[in-house]
């Protein structure tokens, strides 16, 4: 359909340089909910609108005051989005040929995401009905009998909280593409104005779609827990604890990370499909430039870059932040309880007060990156990376103040009076952590520095040393984030083991709480890194519009620039992704040996790798890891290959393309890989999901008629942890090693070892091929994947016991 | 040295074709031990082994009937090898052509050796004097105080069992090294009279290495064991229990994977450097065959198939067999004490017998590989692939009913009459397990099969979607061996918890045992393994000197063909020698962990994976295989630069070699792979050395500031089980990548998808060249890595607790 519609127009205008595109939309897409929304009268809504936000707020007093705050700044938060939202659209489209492209893309990227989102719903669904079925039939635990959380209220409670979260997530993820589909283009007109307004706009627009991820995820999880605590009237005599109420929100985790999970899967197929096949046959056979207009497969490489980045990098981080605010919950709860703290709200809902100020912070950091002085004197050019740096500091300054404050206000208790500071430390040490992440990331990314130079010299012996030499720097760059990390979790621990918190028989018990205070300690920007992650497919995209409708050189050396620090920003927020992973895997670790025993009634503190099943169940982790990889990967050579084989066709059977003399079909190549994504991001997707349900199941059979209890329990938490290792270093191996090989062709590029066209820029193209699926598919589709077993185990841990 | 030999020879023979190669001979090289014993009498030699043989079979019998029987079987065997020895060394060596190829690559691989083992030793040596001081300054434990074995003897007694085990390790890759540089002449030779007798003279040469390193392995420990026997008067009153006995054994393990290791890397580095140096200037660039007397780097290649493949793969299968026999002994011999079984030796000598029977089963399988029929009547070629399958198939029948037997006479005990039966099922799953490990690695990398034949496509559309197939394909290719492994660890764990035999509490005790019988089972036929693995580079060789020396198209088509049975039949040995190291390290893990409960004397049965510390250390375990293989790649990568950069060098210098007219200056290559491959193998060598030592002392001294007893132990328990874990998928990967981008190549060189010259060929080769260290340098590395990484633990134990 879309095919037909860009397929109709006159091939007149395309014989002329510079040319318009001739009209290539589709008639414009609103979601559904849109449509009803639009379709009730404005006072309605208007009235609706505010109904609900006294109800909120009316369920967040009858909880606690601190909701009240944290609900009231992402009320805020919401509407400094929307004064965004209103400066980047009133910002002007530029020229027609432009808006005709940035058209197309919208067009390829909206219909791709309603058709993604669709099957994912479907799966969403069926997940739905199944969690529901195990919760309906499973036993219930002596704390939930005491609590009077029946059986059906907790499965009722669990589905709604997995619903919720794969609706945010899925709302999130939409809300960066919506944003990235529009600023792109107002990025390119910018640019033929001045560089530094082009810079403001990206960052305005990744910083729009920022906030309202970060917040959505914080008021989802604040009300959410608003609620259930005045449903089950926490804390009244016979009900529930209110330590016991975060693990009501795992759920809510689960499918946030489910839906981020497809979409990240899908959208990394599609992005790096349509690029591998755009360059292997534009670039590579033909020697046309990146982002041609005779390339078939650009519009589909353009679209990849908004449903790809944009939209599966908003369901991840808003996964990221979710599962982590729960975790960090749980074991605030957890330790509270332990230690009998009269008022353990404060360390309950500290997560939630740190992710509120990290939206205020990043917002200052937003903010300080200013465009054109208003007094109209034109400025030098400054490197764009320098002022997202400065921004960057800023924000972590800001932080770090916000942070000590924060700890102070909840978490002092009488009991151990200098314990918040020691929290105050961790969480200190969690945004060095994340500082040296970023600073690694970018050594071993930026050919400003030794490894990707080297990388670019073994190009010059060939394509096979090239990728021998990437793959090797991959490997090795797994070391310093793993020392780091390992430093980071071990100190963390001890400062929160010494904070002076024991339990009733005076031992210390605040470590575990202490690494969770250094991940919210490392995610206490995450709204300022996301922006900067943002910024780099907008920048690429508005590249690629300045590049096809042939606007002048000087506008393209300023979308250049943005581009490749894009690049950058985009490794190092990888490497800030993994890092917080990591951590919180570890967190959701405990959360769930917590969960077992509870369930099982038995202490289940440790997990025994000497045992044989056990031992096997580390062994099918971590394989999971290299299935799921290779999963990802193979996608994303097969659909490249389907693109091949088009382009190629179309190069051969039009062959007035290269001349501009006929328009090539890129319709086509955005149905070829639309529909090859969407199928093959089911088998990975469904191997993660699956795995764990049957391992722990078979193993808890295997346990029953052999006498050894827990036996499934035990055996998946080896799957989880073994998997959770492996994870993290094949995702760092990954996203390192292509992030490399791109940056390493940039530099010849640059003109080094004989610049483009060479020998060596051949191999380099060919080790940036080979990264492509390694960053923007597999590697990202890890970090999800880590976190969504570590949700899913919690979630389905009645199935193994 | 050999540079300017090899230098001086005249031009004037070169320029015409045929051509004789001048002299390229150093002068003979005899290793000192054997010029001491010819420079002795020989009636005083004769004299000499004569009562060395008596003084064994006294201390042998004096032990157990068991330790005669072993020994007996290994010395006929050893005859068996002279005998073959003396068959292979009457094969004529062709006409002078070939003699001096022969004698050029005899001369860099021993050169290499002599030198890459000088270094060894010393490290060896240094390393011996730190185990002592460790020894020497260790506590005690109350067993070694009860038998009177003192700080001092068992001091002496680890290192002697060190540097045993490192020198039989060295003469092992020597033997290899020796058989494969005599033999490949002696198979080009033979391939011009027919196939068959080129065949069995491979397999007969590749079958005496086999028989020498097996038997020395089984003899070494089984001298060792009866030495120690008889000298701590073992089982007499106030001595040391029997079943204690093999824990001394420890050492012998370590030295012979300390030796491997290095052989394995060194040996890795340098046949992969000259091999990826010479195909990338020499097939890609300049478009000359393989093996081509043009290309400057021809005779490093072929050195390194001596160096690389045999010598370090006879290292690398001592070590396994090693490490596997002393596990299981360690094992049996915990086992028969905690069921207070009579006369535990049949338990812990079963090893021994199932290795003898090895001997013989494979010496008949070898045999069974005959050669022209005696009749003069000349029979058509039959595919050798078959003919050494169904000598595979022989052997294993007879292994079958070998272990039965062996099971029934060995681990028969009153106490549980069936347990034999049990056993020997175990030993059936082993059996099994191996035969299908070896069908999953042919699935994956033959082209007859699915797999290859995709990755082979995917060459047609460029050399990324190339790579981006291979690694996949790679990636993927863990998951069948993982589940198999999974499977027989589970299954033989049951049969031998089912046995019957029970401790002093009614506990079923026999289960890792029965993992011990089913890791026999499937070295049971290693031996053969052993002999179809050496064939593999013979046979290369013997097409490299027949390729050289230019032999008729109809001679090149023989050894061709079994050159491609070669790389099968060494891709199917690596599934084989992955599986069996992991099941040796599991087993070396549980003997760790006794090691550790007996030094401590506390009961250490389980490893915490839910600590931070812990978890650490898992991730630190996960991250030395990353970086080993990092390191192991790009040592590889670099050194081939430095061989591309020298070719390159001489093509332009002397421009007369690619007319034949001027004589490339092959020592120089030898030279530079050499000397970079020494200096490369120390980096990861010493990674894997120094990182376990250092984890387990760094959290030894953490654990005794913090309060937290045997932190160190257990964090290297983790750090050895996720390193086993990940060193498993890691080297499964590699090795299926390396082998299936090979058969790839070779696909399409049979005239698939265009055949050799197309661009789909280019990308190939470009797999191909990735592929090389992967499956001959870092893969084989890391079998060795993870049972060096078992012993040295085992070993080092002193220093974590």
């Amino acid at each position: 359909m879309m095919d037909d519609d860009m397929e109709t127009g006159t091939l007149g205008a395309y014989q002329d340089r510079p040319r318009t595109f001739p009209n290539m939309r589709t008639k414009p897409y609103t979601p559904l909910i849109f449509r009803i929304l639009l379709g009730i009268n404005v006072r309605v809504l208007f009235l609706l609108l505010l109904l609900a936000l006294v109800a909120i707020f009316y369920v967040g007093a009858s909880t606690s005051p601190i909701i009240v705050f944290v609900i009231s700044v992402c009320i805020l938060s919401f509407l400094l989005a929307l004064y965004l939202t209103k400066w980047v659209l009133a910002k002007d489209e530029g020229p027609p040929e432009m808006v005709q492209i940035s058209d197309a893309i919208r067009d390829g990227a909206e219909g791709f995401f309603r058709t993604q989102y669709g099957s994912i719903s479907k799966m969403a669904m069926l997940l739905a009905v199944v969690i529901l079925c195990i919760y309906l039939f499973r036993s219930t635990t002596p704390q939930q009998e005491a609590s009077g959380l029946g059986r059906t209220t907790s499965a009722y409670i669990t589905v709604a909280a997995f619903l919720l979260g794969a609706l945010c997530s899925g709302i999130a993820g939409y809300v960066g593409m919506w944003v990235s589909v529009r600023a792109n283009v107002r990025v390119s007109s910018a640019a033929r104005r001045s560089a530094r307004e082009a810079l403001q706009v990206a960052t305005r627009a990744g910083g729009l779609s920022a906030i309202i991820v970060v917040g959505m995820a914080v008021i989802g999880i604040a009300v959410l827990y608003a609620t259930f605590y005045v449903w089950l009237g926490v804390d009244s005599p016979g009900s529930m604890k209110v330590t016991d109420l975060p693990l009501l929100l795992v759920g809510y985790g689960f499918g946030a990370s489910f839906v981020a999970l497809f979409a990240q899967l899908g959208g990394g197929i599609y992005t790096k499909a349509a690029d591998v096949g755009a360059d292997l046959v534009g670039k590579v056979e033909q020697g046309i430039p990146e982002d041609d207009p005779r390339n078939p497969a650009v519009i589909a490489d353009l679209v990849g870059d908004n449903v790809g980045d944009c939209a599966a990098r908003g369901a991840d981080l808003f996964e990221s932040i979710a599962a982590e605010i729960i975790s960090a919950m749980i074991l605030g709860g957890t330790m509270a309880q332990r230690c009998k703290i009269a008022d353990p709200s404060g360390f309950i809902l500290f997560p939630l007060v740190v992710h509120s100020f990290d939206l205020v912070v990043s917002s200052a950091g937003i903010f300080s990156i200013r465009g054109t002085r208003e007094t109209g004197v034109i400025v030098p050019v400054e490197d764009p990376m320098t002022i997202l740096q400065k921004g960057y500091s800023f924000t972590i300054v800001l932080a770090v103040v916000a942070f000590g404050l924060s700890t102070r206000w909840l978490l002092y208790t009488e009991q151990a009076p200098s314990a918040w500071f020691n929290f105050a430390l961790c969480g200190l040490v969690g945004i060095i952590t994340a500082y040296i992440f970023v600073w690694i990331a970018k050594y071993y990314t930026d050919y400003k520095h030794e490894p990707v130079r080297i990388l670019a010299l073994s190009s010059s012996t060939g394509h096979g040393t090239n990728i021998i030499a990437g793959v090797s720097l991959g490997l090795e760059s797994t070391a310093l984030p793993v020392l780091v990390i390992s430093v980071s979790i071990i100190s963390a621990f001890w400062l929160g083991h010494t904070s002076g918190l024991v339990d009733e028989t005076g031992t210390p018990t605040g470590g575990l709480f202490g690494t969770a205070v250094a991940t919210m300690g490392m995610l206490s920007t995450a709204a300022y890194i996301l922006t900067m992650d943002m910024f780099g497919p907008i920048a690429d995209n508005a590249g690629g519009i300045v590049e096809m409708s042939q606007q002048p050189e000087s506008v393209r050396e300023i979308t250049d620039v943005l581009d490749a620090v894009g690049n950058t920003t985009k490794a190092t927020t990888k490497g800030f992704a993994i890092g917080s992973a990591a951590l919180a895997s570890f967190l959701l670790f405990s959360a769930y040996m917590d969960e077992v025993s509870s369930f099982s009634q038995e202490p289940f503190k440790q997990v025994d790798i000497a045992i044989p099943e056990v031992f096997v169940g580390g062994l099918l982790g971590s394989m999971l890891i290299y299935v799921f990889s290779a999963w990802a990967c193979s996608a994303v050579g097969r659909t490249a290959q389907e693109v091949v084989n088009e382009v190629r066709r179309q190069f051969i059977e039009r062959p007035g393309i290269m001349d501009y003399k006929e328009k090539p079909d890129y319709g086509r190549c955005v149905a070829i890989v639309a529909s090859a994504s969407l199928r093959e991001m089911i088998k990975p997707g469904a191997l993660a999901i699956i795995s764990p349900i049957v391992v722990g199941f078979l193993f808890r059979v295997l346990g029953y008629y052999t006498g050894h209890p827990l036996l499934g329990a035990k055996v998946v938490a080896a799957l989880l942890m073994f998997a959770t290792v492996s994870g993290i270093l094949m995702a760092l191996f990954l996203n390192t090693a292509g992030g490399a090989w791109d940056n390493a062709k940039k530099y010849i590029e640059t003109g080094a070892l004989g610049g483009k066209g060479s020998e060596a820029h051949k191999a380099a193209v060919t080790g940036d091929t080979v990264g492509d699926p390694f960053k923007d598919t597999a590697g990202p589709s890890l970090h999800v994947l880590i976190k969504m077993l570590a949700t899913i185990t919690l979630v389905m841990a009645p199935i193994f016991l």
